[in-house]
């Protein structure tokens, strides 16, 4: 490949994102390609200083538009400084969570519109859509329970959303795959580990092969 | 009157602005009517922080989209927390700055475009547009020789733009009246400063006027 892939993978905490991303790229490099595994703010100074200010637990006056608008600051600028020279070089770039976040969770769920969102999104983004997209489907109560094992995480202001507003999400992501069919994919992520390796990564290895 | 007014003024450092907008609010205040004077981000303590991120001499990476997005986020924070809820008690609000200064800066003179750079700041003011501008105009280099004056005042980040920058900052205003006559209106801010506060307070009255 000339030019790298730009891949996403969606879905809540607790579905097992990041060990299903870790493990893809394992198998990629030992393959021979070159992989950027990535989330935003991705370690990029100015996304780093933004994702701060989303998440201090102090700023609860935060309005749902400022929120959406700092989002697609921080994507940005993780965007150029990392994805894009990561693409130009030739790696396929596996980024943990994107655009649909956005919209699942401002655009459905908080009710600022899929669409408007969207917009401010575009501006931030001009076009760099990803060539495909994995939605790690799970329950959110179970979800929930997953991360809520691990306690040596800090808890931060989106955790203590509840999880009716997880059920919002969830709408929101299925809304984003029936207007999406060609670029998202379902992953059932209530599967054992293993199988949902295999799944998602028959599904990477396609796509790679049809851009090859 | 029931409801407030929201008058914004434009225009580049070093034209006096603050200045006058003292004089008006407090001739006003005189007057009996209740005023609030403000400018981004205003005391207002996500938008303050949102600023800090904006203004960092360090974050020299930033790309003009991140900034335009974050201009918008603080935007949308001041304009919530401080401006509606004095428009809604009845204030007359003057804000140092506001929508057009992203229109001109990031829109036109980063060449953004200005109609992209109003989008997301539709999003982020929802239609909430000032009933009055000022743009108080002035050869950037005279205005800049007066900033220079004050050797108390900090510079920041913005202020080591070159000169041709401002001059393009000019005429992305200059393009911004040609398209919004109705709302605003060009002050010679070349004059002597009583000559500045009459033509503004003339102007302020005679649509404070049409409200009552």
């Amino acid at each position: 490949m000339e030019k790298g892939i730009f891949i996403t993978v969606e879905g809540p905490e607790g579905a097992g994102k990041t060990t299903i991303i870790g493990m893809l790229g394992e198998a990629l490099q030992a393959e021979g390609y070159q992989v950027l595994l990535t989330r935003e703010p991705g370690g990029i100074d100015i996304a780093e200083q933004i994702r701060n200010v989303i998440l201090d637990k102090k700023n609860t006056k935060m309005d749902p538009r400022t929120e959406a608008l700092l989002y697609a600051a921080a994507r940005r600028q993780h965007l150029v400084e990392k994805v894009l020279p990561a693409i130009e070089q030739g790696y396929i770039v596996l980024c943990d969570r994107f655009i649909d976040s956005s919209l699942a969770y401002q655009g459905y769920a908080r009710g600022l519109g899929i669409d408007d969102v969207f917009s401010i999104n575009q501006f931030a983004i001009e076009g760099m859509m990803p060539k495909l997209t994995f939605y790690f489907d799970i329950d959110p109560k179970i979800g929930l329970e997953r991360i809520n094992r691990h306690k040596e995480r800090e808890v931060n202001r989106l955790d203590l959303e509840d999880l009716e507003f997880h059920h919002k999400v969830r709408e929101g992501y299925y809304q984003l795959m029936k207007e999406h069919p060609e670029r998202i994919f379902k992953i059932d992520a209530s599967k054992p580990i293993e199988t949902v390796y295999k799944d998602a990564k028959s599904l990477l290895k396609k796509m790679i092969d049809q851009e090859d």
